[in-house]
């Protein structure tokens, strides 16, 4: 059956486990893609222009906002983030499925936009594990853990107007509950009705 | 997390394979029962009263749907059938999930009466793979075959409004399209948020 892409957008607090997750189902997935961004921060070593990121100026970032071309944008830690509208509107025409990972306040201009968008958030199973796995990165400090737990507290208010909410507490269940997220929502109504009604020659 | 029970409302065309669905996703859950309903048929051989079908003589049925016991009923072949409000009210409040396995009249019924029932609709992939499928079952005569494919189209239309529509291709493809549905509809917001509140004291 042809049909849209659908944009998934997954939003969680740090240490919740998102970033593996969406890995995972992407892996699984033949017809799911990881959105690419633009950004403004430098590439790391090993990062790809355009798998990646994209990678541009501060100027062209800017110009790209001033033209509107971007579905989301947000400033994380001095640096510039933002999804091209282009971007999403060519998988949607594709048929093919892309998750976007952003934080809330991206998830919050995209929600207005894309009604057909399935606003997913992942959780914690609780602060104490949350600062567990914080901990166990062994990455940062102490104050920017506290400032990560902190931010946790008030994204996780955020989730009440996500559309679906996973707990990763086992890991596998998680992904189970990702994934069958993403096959259900292949099946709504509104998202194969055109198909249905063709197969069956209904008006 | 506690929650309240889900109902699964699952309609199809026969031949279809609702029958054999519904069994795999039931085998497969632990916390999903299949619906019992009232009948005022005959029991046939090997049907046991209170796990098949509760079985009332056609005066009991009469008085249940006066005294409004019924949250949907319905008369097929002459026979009536119906689902008590308090076997689904049960369901509910034990937090146990539960499919009602019943036709469009009696999906139409429930879907005024129940905001958070989940409405899913089975599609056989085409007419001539209905019409094989009810031919290999040898059971029904060239009259009864026709009457129900010509029943089908005018089920199928009913499709449009119910949540989700599996087509019923690949049986293993759909079973895991009907479970997704089963695991994705627990993870929705308005199901999990009193729980996520509770876990993470938000107010």
């Amino acid at each position: 059956m042809k049909r849209e892409g659908i944009i998934f957008i997954i939003s969680a607090p740090s240490g919740a486990g998102k970033t593996t997750l969406c890995k995972e189902v992407i892996d699984i997935f033949r017809n799911l893609r990881h959105s690419v961004s633009y950004t403004t921060r430098q590439a790391r070593p090993g990062e790809v222009h355009g798998r990646d990121y994209f990678f541009v100026s501060p100027d062209e970032f800017q110009r790209m906002t001033a033209a509107g071309e971007f579905a989301e944008w947000a400033e994380v830690h001095g640096n510039l983030y933002g999804t091209a509208v282009k971007t999403l509107e060519e998988y949607r025409k594709s048929g093919v499925d892309v998750i976007l990972d952003i934080d809330c306040q991206g998830a919050h201009q995209l929600k207005e936009r894309y009604q057909g968008g399935v606003f997913i958030f992942i959780l914690p199973p609780s602060f104490k594990e949350l600062r567990r796995r914080l901990d166990n990165r062994n990455s940062d400090s102490v104050e920017v853990i506290e400032r990560r737990i902190e931010c946790a507290a008030a994204e996780i208010k955020e989730s009440r107007w996500y559309d679906y909410i996973i707990v990763n507490d086992v890991f596998s269940k998680a992904v189970e509950e990702l994934k069958s997220v993403l096959i259900a929502e292949r099946c709504r109504t509104r998202r194969v009705l055109d198909a249905v009604a063709e197969m069956f020659d209904i008006t």
